[in-house]
């Protein structure tokens, strides 16, 4: 019953006029995606996402994933059959290295057709996701030799990968870990303990699985000094790149958990099993951050992807929900009462989910394009600044596209009524599966505190320093362009709210650093809605552009632009002040009371 | 797993030094519960919250209700003996009219024991709390002999009630309902119709479901003028009271849902079952308002208790789990990490909720004592006093405190990193039980239509006049102290935002209504914050005088109540602006959109 549309008009407005896309057909793997090849790409891939893996998002929750008592995993009926069509298309290898199978075309267009795939069907597409993450581990951080015999058959889909980061006791600080690794003679390593929440650890969706696991080299300092990672494959591959024996890995036991029934949550226990490592000892942290920041920008858009499914469904329902009559007077008056869609209140709803997943979506390609002009500029500074944004705005994606993506799927639900609650509709499964994304790869809260404890000061606040130059810029090229004076003026308002706060950390942080503890999540949201806003008006302004230079039958779709960054504005933008004043109110009366009076 | 403690202390220090409850004792039912009749009453609530419903919440989740092919439906394991002991303790009639088997205690008791019976199992106290809006509208509208008939069994707990309005084309909009009664002869109806979404609608904890049920008798007007509310029986009862014959009452399915899975949520048939109408022809939903009004305040309560019981929860982890070190410096030096209550971003949930969750608890008991006035005071002035605060307070009650409440949960579940996200722990389950207080009784969206299209200006706005004004003159009698001055600055600042809000709804809401649906949930949610504020400026004031005149052991538990007083005003108030602000903003953006365009 639930539907969804990728939407591919949106995307090219963004690629095309917003990021000037054509701008970088200099670069490497840039050149052979011309926009004619971009649009064809992605109508294949929205095709892969409403024809193949929308029908299984409903039926993957419902029937969830089964372990047998031989450890074995299986995943919901048609999942297997999804994956064998996502893979032979040759989607897992799109902006993989040419040198081992990849397409090599850029990340900002691979992103681009994640979300449709994401949206479609979260679960399913985790596990793939997951593989994407221990491919950039791999391509980073493994020899070469490791790149021959793994990469291929990852890239090509045949192997999928996962990443094992928690023990029971031990889940943000990683410094607890005790998974321990034992060297061999033959350079490899003895690999022994227990992981948990390993997503996609255990299916039957693969031939192999890789696992890319943090463990203690006997002797190895204690905490996160003393972490290395390894490659850990569920079958061990000979040096032909055969399948031969099982490894010392198996699945204990799966989760019951809250949404992404779909996706195996495993607990994977490791006895005595061969493992690689990878890149050096006791740097293993080091090698995972690749693949961590790679997945948060993945688990950002899970965010802004089920906002948007949900906001589909809850478009169709007002449009369709006869209920009562328009404030204003009867609208339809051959019909027994008005559709929903005329009430201000359900139009809120709309409207602020509309203004944020148009300016998320906007927000995640100009990042993904940073990822890829870091990889791929000519020059080092270039490589330089894609980098800081990179860093800057990981945290943010992550921790704010998740959050506010949860609210907006629970806002959709909320206007089906009971139908929302019950689970036939559907809309119950988007906010089911949308909460995970605040909690994996790094709780939210953490992403406020890496955004705040570690990337405003990175060198000296070169990134911040240089996105609010950026965002100060803009606002004054544009003061005097009286169309886009409601924009500027009140994105130059939010910006002023961000410095503000951002001096206040500054000067009342190092005394303190509970002041910058309290204030580390109204921050990361101060600094989201300026961000998303600074793509409301960067898009507006192409808008009127195109509007001024006669858009024919884009004439509504720029006018909804328009419309819909003056609520962002309106609405949306004025939340920077009520942060920044929490951020000053400090940690005073957070700290003071003493822990057992809770 | 799960842990919870009913809050007796603040439900004292609540009802004895905010509310001065002895100083009603010249009232019908209070002259009978002095304060340690009530602080005995309180514990013993306590006792069955903590012992007997507590341990089947989460198993209740997991097993949830079952229908069998007859029609029949099973509760979970424990429930029945659960509302027997309930049943036993003489709890249903509490606050019931002593005519009829009741305690006549006040309300404002029995909601403080709601709270602790809510908070411990959602979905169970839903069969008891839908029986006591049903007492409640057969009290008021029904005749002596049909209170007579129905009244003593339902008081007793041996038969439980239900209430059917919504079928499937007709939630919010009830004028649509097509439920048929057709008169017969000797004074009774014929029902004919289905009724989706009832909860508690079938089960196997009482020996008869007493059905409120609205429907439309042959040839009555269309709309709500021509809807009349009756009283249909699951069994048949004899003039003697005793159960006879099956009516024609069937559950067709139950839903299944997000959360409360201990409640059944039935597909109800009436295939001409007799029905008995309640007070006039025509005039049922006037009777059925009298359930509704106080089934949301009984909603409004379960925000908090999910609210509460997630907190409890996430506060006791905080203080076991270990991970990571103080920002400050190490704080357990003999541990491998700090719990995690150190950490500022935790102790802002943890501070959060008990904001909200402490001057909740103080709103919902001030106005369930207006409730008691209402009905209880002796001149017309006093009743209709309360009467007015109770209309006003109702939508808030409702929107805000489940808006919040489930928010709250979010966040409570939040803390507990991927562990919250499994079934395991329960968190989810709070969140999945919380989310639909935001839903049924009213939608919030309506509950903020309901406070801004027709408590407002109810008697020329006599209500929210006069609240404005005792909000306004306790910020006026308290400005000279400066130990309150801080908390009735921040009060009064918020109060003027509510009152230029409503102010702006006058001067632009007439001439283009959609003007004040547009703001109509910022409304509510601005009120809501003033009259917590309000809550927490009465509680600091008392936790002054208390402190001044030497508290001894109090001494701490009341410094802690200015602490989160002063958190309150700091981190939450400012909110009041942002809401004006987008009040203020108008619909102009919001409703410019063509419906096709979403």
């Amino acid at each position: 019953m639930p539907s969804y549309q990728a939407p591919v008009k949106d995307t090219l407005f963004i690629l095309n006029d917003v990021l000037g896309y054509e701008r970088y057909n200099n670069l490497p793997g840039f050149s052979d995606a011309t926009p004619d090849v971009v649009e064809a790409i992605l109508q294949e891939g929205s095709k892969l996402a409403e024809e193949v893996l929308l029908p299984l998002n409903q039926t993957g929750d419902q029937e969830g994933c089964v372990r047998h008592d031989d450890g074995s995993v299986t995943t919901p009926e048609g999942f297997k059959d999804a994956f064998d069509t996502y893979r032979e298309g040759g989607w897992m290898g799109l902006s993989a290295d040419p040198d081992y199978g990849g397409q090599g075309l850029p990340l900002v267009l691979h992103t681009a057709i994640g979300e449709y795939l994401s949206a479609a069907n979260m679960a399913l597409m985790m596990y793939p996701g997951l593989t994407q993450g221990a491919i950039a581990a791999i391509t980073e951080h493994g020899s070469d030799k490791q790149k021959a015999k793994w990469l291929p058959k990852m890239i090509e889909g045949v192997w999928t990968g996962t990443m094992n980061l928690t023990e029971p006791h031990c889940g943000t600080d990683l410094g607890l870990l005790r998974t321990k690794a034992a060297p061999q003679d033959d350079g490899s390593y003895k690999i022994s303990g227990q992981k948990i929440f390993i997503s996609a650890g255990e299916h039957d969706m693969s031939d192999n699985i890789i696992h890319l696991v943090l463990a203690r080299i006997e002797g190895a300092p204690e905490g996160v000094k003393g972490i290395s990672l390894f490659i850990v494959p569920k079958l061990n591959v000979d040096d032909a790149g055969n399948v031969t024996d099982p490894n010392g890995v198996s699945c204990g036991s799966i989760e019951e958990k809250m949404g992404i029934h779909g996706n195996a949550t495993c607990v994977m226990n490791y006895d005595d099993a061969t493992g690689y490592l990878i890149g050096e000892a006791n740097r293993g942290l080091n090698a995972m951050f690749v693949m961590m920041n790679e997945a948060r920008l993945g688990v950002g858009l899970q965010g802004l992807c089920q906002s948007e499914i949900a906001s589909q469904n809850a478009a169709e329902y007002a449009r369709e929900r006869l209920q009562g009559r328009a404030l204003t007077g009867t609208k339809e008056p051959e019909k027994k009462a008005d559709p929903i869609i005329v009430h201000p209140d359900v139009r809120r709803t709309l409207m602020n989910n509309r203004a944020f997943n148009e300016a998320s979506r906007a927000l995640v390609l100009w990042t993904a394009l940073r990822a890829d002009l870091k990889h791929r500029s000519d020059t080092e500074e270039d490589r330089q600044a894609a980098d800081d944004v990179l860093g800057l705005m990981t945290p943010i994606l992550k921790g704010v596209l998740t959050d506010r993506g949860f609210d907006n799927a629970v806002a959709a639900q909320q206007m089906f009524g009971g139908h929302g609650y019950i689970e036939e509709w559907g809309m119950s499964q988007y906010v089911r599966d949308a909460r995970i994304a605040m909690i994996y790869e790094g709780a939210n809260g953490i992403q406020a505190l890496d955004l705040v404890g570690r990337k405003l000061g990175a060198n000296n606040g070169r990134a911040v320093m240089a996105y609010f130059k950026e965002v100060g810029d803009f606002c004054e090229e544009n003061r005097d362009d009286e169309n886009m004076a409601p924009f500027t003026k009140a994105l130059k308002k939010g910006l002023n709210d961000l410095q503000g706060s951002t001096m206040w950390f500054m000067q009342n942080g190092m005394s303190n650093p509970d002041n910058a503890g309290a204030g580390s999540t109204d921050y990361m949201h101060l600094f989201g809605v300026v961000a998303l806003g600074y793509m409301w008006a960067q898009m507006a302004k192409v808008a009127q552009e195109k509007l001024a230079n006669g858009a024919g039958d884009d004439a509504d779709y720029l006018q909804n632009k328009l419309t819909t960054a003056r609520f962002y504005f309106e609405r949306i933008m004025p939340e920077t002040a009520l942060r920044r004043q929490r951020i000053e109110a400090g940690s005073e009366s957070m700290m003071a009371l003493d822990a057992s009076a809770f």
